[in-house]
């Protein structure tokens, strides 16, 4: 894999950023909530992202949030979100970002997430490290005590979100303070950077994760997936993501809500394909 | 007073912010959690603003975190928060803010918010406007439903933090999503400009609110401090801000929660000079 393939998507991402960004300037007077504009952009981006990441491997599949998706496979497989974020994009709070990830043999092998209202590029590539604007970064090494933690909500379901809040209040109890950004993959993208310290979602798809997953590892930090046997970048399913400092805490502390709720005996806490 | 006043405060507000994010630039490697760093650039830029805003209004006194300070009399008075958002800026998490309020008869006649990492300038004059980089702002019309909700943690006391949660959890339920930032200027900063809907966060200083409640009332929107019995801007208290369709339910249920945990009983709960 050449390393230009890298510097390639990263174009193709600062490109439909600007797309995301121009297009919500256009429409600034409309804030009620519920907007059309969101999903057209969505899934005008996503368009753009198809054909343009076509043209750098065109032999690989794209698993993509607005469409009908196949089931994860082993060969080269694009998986985007061309706005994560939408919550906020549609209230013009500027968190969202281009989500990007190549995998192969159902890993990721190249990741990049940008944000254009920070102009910020994160990228990596197995192996070769990560960078935020081109510069090497790395997770953060502090420890619980003072840790900035950020977390999902899992606001399309009410369990979860009260779940989700339940375990935000005990790493409140152990750690500095709790975020909540409302965008997955600038979250990692922050971990990956020693913004913030640990990170959890319950709920999370492919799209929302893939990407930051490889940010993260390749920054030196731990990507798991506390409710499966092993990590599958094709599952919907609940995701922790921290530096090595405080990874064996929030770990104990995830599982440790996750049994007190008796979500051990779901279905819907193992992987689904409900998303597909 | 002259309409230039309100310039002059956001040149000094936006030099500030540069004094902030250059200094933190210099500091990249230092992601301890516990920087001193940080108290001497808390402690250095308020001495900037003091030094500027007295040749600004010579006869003002000034109130600000990083001093011993008089009780909120009636005369001119400076409201100054050097860094808001100390935590999120010793994880060097991009989200902080110079915060300046000026007052006369213990009422804020002026505030400016500055954002130095989004380039962002908010401020209001009473009876004038509400403006983000001189374009004129307003609050959302955004029903609860759909209404995204930013909420402080209230993190260095647990019984408010526990609190703080349980309420975020309600909100939640009723409306899109929450929101922590780490920084109650910049939530009540983004209110005003629409981007979030309603706000509350328990035992804020006025340093946190001074300059935000301006933005807040000059944009349309509404501030309120429903555990007093009517607004002290000298007050450490909880502090609720909402566009006008949000208002009454945010309101009901902030009451609603103080009073199932009892904490109408207390009088920490009241104002309170523990904060000078």
């Amino acid at each position: 894999m050449p390393y230009s393939m890298r510097k390639q998507i990263e174009q193709v991402s600062v490109q439909a950023g600007e797309m995301m960004r121009e297009h919500q300037a256009s429409r600034i007077q409309e804030k009620e909530g519920h907007a059309n504009w969101v999903t057209d952009m969505d899934e005008q981006i996503q368009r753009f992202l198809a054909q343009k990441l076509a043209v750098i491997l065109p032999e690989a599949e794209l698993i993509g949030e607005e469409k009908e998706n196949q089931a994860l496979g082993d060969g080269w497989t694009w998986i985007v979100d061309p706005i994560d974020g939408t919550t906020n994009y549609i209230h013009h709070y500027r968190c969202s970002a281009v989500s990007i990830a190549l995998l192969k043999d159902r890993k990721p092998m190249i990741g990049v997430i940008v944000d254009p209202y920070a102009g910020e590029i994160y990228s990596a590539e197995r192996g070769k490290g990560a960078f935020l604007n081109d510069t090497p970064m790395h997770v953060s090494a502090v420890p619980v005590s003072s840790a900035l933690v950020a977390f999902g909500t899992a606001p399309y379901n009410p369990e979860y979100s009260q779940m989700s809040l339940a375990l935000a209040g005990r790493f409140l109890a152990a750690s500095a303070d709790i975020r909540r950004s409302g965008s997955a993959a600038l979250d990692l993208a922050h971990l990956a950077c020693g913004r913030v310290d640990y990170f959890f979602e319950m709920l999370l798809k492919p799209w929302d994760f893939a990407a930051g997953a490889l940010l993260v590892e390749e920054a030196g930090g731990i990507f798991a997936m506390p409710a499966l046997e092993e990590v599958d970048y094709g599952a919907m399913t609940t995701v922790l993501a921290s530096n090595p400092e405080c990874y064996s805490f929030a770990h104990a502390e995830l599982l440790r809500i996750i049994h007190s709720y008796g979500m051990q005996e779901k279905r819907t806490w193992q992987a689904t394909d409900a998303f597909l």
